[in-house]
């Protein structure tokens, strides 16, 4: 079987500094911050304009990989549920998706709000949003 | 820099055969298939719903990797664009992201509608919709 090598198209700067300050999600946040794009992928946000939504994928570096069922949004008082029934962010492949709305570009950098992973988080797509 | 490695957790089977046979998005899809979910991820798929609208990410295992800019939908006349304004298949990290129902549940299959991806394509994640 495939095991895919993901490559890292930029990074996360904000100001969610630890798990316990992230929104659950991002249609519950109003955190601002900075997509940093790295040089080899520059040209793949050409494009992008301010005032979009736009969907991006992140990678959480930190999140435990060995893990199949979960206590959503750390309720135990549901019980544990399988992970793919749920938005956890430890799931065998700790992908992210959030919607983040665009509001300044500077050169390599994409000023975002709704941000709802840690700063630091590593960047692995983005996409248009389906309207 | 790190440079994740995914793990396949299923596959697809489906009546899509051919790429030029493919739905440009699930959102224009009602092709029916099959998620088979592997013997190892299998418990993560429980608490999954006959009814419910599942958020599905596939490796595109067919994608070139090496394109920054592309054609939208492979239509010349509107020119290049950075690739990751667009949802084309080819991309650095070519994940997809379709939403898919539910209609049936059987065993370590998933039964579902509205399919847009290749017959045999890889599965990375599952992820409840946001409501």
């Amino acid at each position: 079987m495939i095991s895919p090598q993901l490559n890292i198209i930029g990074k996360v700067h904000g100001d969610i500094l630890h798990r316990t300050d992230a929104p659950k999600n991002y249609s519950e946040s109003e955190h601002k911050g900075i997509l940093e794009i790295y040089p080899d992928y520059v040209q793949g946000m050409e494009d992008i304009s301010v005032g979009e939504t736009i969907v991006v994928l992140f990678w959480f570096h930190k999140s435990d990989r060995d893990v199949l069922k979960v206590y959503p949004r750390g309720d135990r008082s549901n019980g544990l549920r399988g992970v793919f029934s749920t938005r956890s962010p430890s799931r065998p492949n700790p992908i992210a998706i959030s919607e983040l709305k665009v509001y300044e570009i500077e050169g390599n950098c994409l000023k975002v709000v709704g941000l709802d992973v840690l700063d630091g988080t590593p960047i692995v797509d983005i996409k248009k949003k389906i309207d």
